[in-house]
Parts: C-alpha cells; structure tokens; sequence
C-alpha cells in the first residue's frame, strides 16, 4: 500500500499550486495539468485511464471512503492527507468531500476518433456550464467525441467538469487551433449551425455517417469563415418571437436530431 | 414629464427595500413585488404591462437612455435618480446600466391560458438558471405558457429571469400550489416527463392541441404522486451510457418535439 504523505501547512507549495490551478487555466495549461474535486469526478478520472499526478485526501474522507480513496490512490503518483480544516482552505466547493486530483490533460492528437462516428464541434464557447451541459447530452445521447475550439473557455475548469457531471472525462474531448480543419482531417461532413432561414432544417438533414455539428458562441455563433467552409448550413427552424436559444439548448435539439 | 425624485443616502428606505427584494424571495412574496434591472428587462417590463411601482435610474443612464427612461417613467408610478456611485451599491450586476424596475408580481389567477395551447409545466426546479433558459427556449418554439409549481425556485429572482433573457416577461407564466389540478382545470392533456423505458418514446407521441408536458426537479424527477395523475407518460431514449439529462436539455428536446 502506498503511504499517505500528510501536509499540515497552507503555506506547502503544493497547496499554493492547486490553487493556482483553480483558478487560472493559463496555469493550468503551461503545467499541462487541472483539477478534480469529489468521489464520483475522481473516480471518473481513474476508471477513465486520466495520469493522476497528485491524490489529496482529507482525515474525514480517508475514513469514509477508504476504499475508493485505496482504489484511487494505487493509481496515483503522489499520495497526501490533510486535515478537514486545511482541506477547506483550497477546495473549490461549499461543503468539499475531501477528495482532490490533479490530472494530466491529455494529449489531443493522441485521441481516437471513431470512423463514421457523430461529433459536436464548440467554436468560441465563452460559458463553462455550457460546455459541461452540451457534454452530459453528448454523452446521453451516444455523440463520439466533442472538438473544442482552443479559443473556447477551458473544458477541464472545475465548472465545466462539474456541469458535465463527469461526461467531459468520459467521452473523448479534443481541443484544437482550427477546428473546421481538424473535421475536415477526420473526413467528418461538417454542418454549421446557424440561425438563417434560409439554411437547411434540420428536421430535413439526414445525417450520414461520420458527421459533425458545428455549435458558435453564445452571443455571435459562428465565424463567417467557419460556415463558409462548412459542408452545410443547419437551423432549428423556431415559430416563436425570440430571436435565439441559448447554446446549450441549440446544442441538445441538434445532437437530438442527429442521434435519434 | 413626470418629477425624478433625487436620493443620495444609502440608509435610504427605498434602497434598503431594493437590496432585500434582490436577496430574498421571501421578501418579493411577502411584498409582491419584484426586482428588474437593465434597459432591456425593464423595457421588456413596460411593453408586457407589468405594473411599475418604481423606476430608479443613475445619473448616467438619464442621460445616455433619455428617450428610454422618460418612456419607462411615464408608465411607472413613482420615478427616482441617484449618483451612479449609489446605484452601485444596490444593483445586482458587476457594470449596471442604471436602470432598475419594482414591478408588481401578477395575479397568476388573471393570467389568460390559450385554450388549445401548448405549455411547459415545472415541478420542484431548484436552479433558476434553469427555468430562465427553459422559459427562454419555450418563447422560441411559441410555447403559449410556463405553469411552474411554487415549490420550485422564483422565476421572478434576477438570476432567473437575466437567464431567460427576458423571456419570462414577455410569455404568460403562472405559479401555482398544485401544478397538475391546474394544468386539469384548464383541460390541458398532461404529460409526464421520466426516465423509463416503459414511457411512451416522445417521438411517438401525437402532441394534442391543449397539452402540457410537466418537467421535474433536477435531482429527483417528478414527483410519484404527480407522475401517477398525468394522463400519459413520456420519455426521451438515449443511446448512450449517462444515466440522465439536465433538466434544462431534457426540456428543450421536449418542447422542440411537442411544437415542430
């Protein structure tokens, strides 16, 4: 059994590292690194094949959950215990369970992408919570894997991950510079949804084989540049007065659509 | 053109009752009134004939929404300016506009119900952002109402109502202590929103005229009781291996299908 090193000090350097993980995903991506909190994200990295670099576990929860905490710490690198009051002070949550990981994000290039699988593609995404709730209706609804725009907000924030309830370390996620391309290098037909009446309803598409589903920002959609090279422009064709949807709820009618 | 009344002081009254209309639903109810802010909710406000008991505006926006704000204030009872350092200390956003509303909360037993129409019902949601974007999503599909059961978060709390980008100013939304003895009394066809594979697919089934479709709490569904008394029970399948849907996707999925 791997031994549990204890830290008592708010001043470790560790501590000081996770926190600055939290917080900022510039560091997050010059250490190649991000955080999980909680049993259940935890254990989704594990069972998941995620490099867990660092397992912190508080008094309280090595007790509690002993065998996950076992479990997960045979997987990891470096192994500490904290007390529940030192525990509080780099926890992301109100009331934490005592559980942390730090992760190695992976490499992208090295993710499979299932041949005639059915993808979503988020350009530019500037909510956490959007991407977390586009991934958790991915994942129900049988999508392959997720792209996500580099110019989008970090997949791999404690928000994201959390409104994903897991599903973003559970399905295959590949963050690139240019995403109209890395489809196009996948051979995925590329649909861009838009709000344009004049592009295809997509109760009319029939997606084939192999498809992706480009989704925009929340407040502009797509760049004009990202649908011109799309293979074609989808719309969900709406009889009420309001001008949009929301991300997340364009996002679930599409992958809906293509997956039903 | 109506007198703007000048407050300087913090300990001002009217402000104090600003800020614990803000925090508290509690309040609101017990007042029956609610908090709007932001040019385009308090315009959203005026144009749907929510009654207007008090209009605050900063030095600011009086003058660069002039047009606006003597608009706002003849429909409004009772006009007040303030500095823009005073505004700051009872808005609700980070950069406030300077406008803000106390609207009468309606008497949801007046609130006309299309006969034939179609609507979204919402038991125990305990995320307003969640009934901000279902209600946003169901203005888009020409949803003629949201019936919402008083035991789920206020739709009238700023976060909510932000969420749904005024949507739940502008689409007919009544609160109600039992959500389905009203959806009956209205002769609305009820229907039960679960996850069972025994329910009817939504793809099959033929939304009446005069439908209801009743969505639950985010952790826990719907309730038993109420999924016993719905006239029928649907269900969205997924293909894939996550157990459930955010209540907001499962919502916008059914909507989509129960209008298009």
């Amino acid at each position: 059994m791997k031994e549990f090193v204890r830290i008592t000090s708010k001043e470790n350097s560790l501590i000081k590292s996770i926190i600055s993980l939290q917080n900022s995903s510039k560091t997050r991506r010059e250490n190649n690194q991000f955080v999980l909190e909680g049993l259940r994200l935890c254990r989704d990295a594990m069972y998941n094949d995620y490099k867990i670099s660092t397992f912190v576990v508080s008094d309280t929860a090595y007790d509690k959950h002993k065998v996950d905490v076992l479990e997960i710490g045979e997987k990891s690198e470096n192994l500490y215990i904290v007390p529940d009051t030192l525990f509080k002070k780099f926890s992301d949550t109100v009331s934490p369970q005592g559980l942390l990981c730090l992760c190695e994000i992976p490499d992208f290039q090295k993710i499979p992408v299932a041949k005639d699988g059915n993808f979503v593609a988020l350009e530019n995404l500037s909510d956490p919570s959007n991407i977390g709730a586009i991934a958790r209706t991915a994942e129900a609804m049988g999508i392959n894997g997720i792209f996500i725009s580099r110019s989008s907000c970090d997949p791999f924030s404690s928000k994201a991950l959390r409104a994903s309830m897991g599903a973003l370390l559970r399905i295959p996620v590949i963050v690139c510079d240019n995403l109209v391309d890395t489809l196009k290098g996948h051979n995925l037909r590329v649909y861009a949804s838009v709000v344009n009446r004049d592009a295809t309803d997509i109760t009319k598409v029939n997606f084939q084989k192999g498809s992706a589903a480009l989704i925009g920002n929340e407040a502009n959609g797509l760049c004009e540049e990202t649908i011109n090279y799309a293979d074609e422009r989808i719309t969900i064709k709406m009889s009420g007065k309001a001008e949009s949807l929301n991300a997340a709820a364009a996002a679930s009618i599409i992958i809906w659509e293509m997956c039903k």
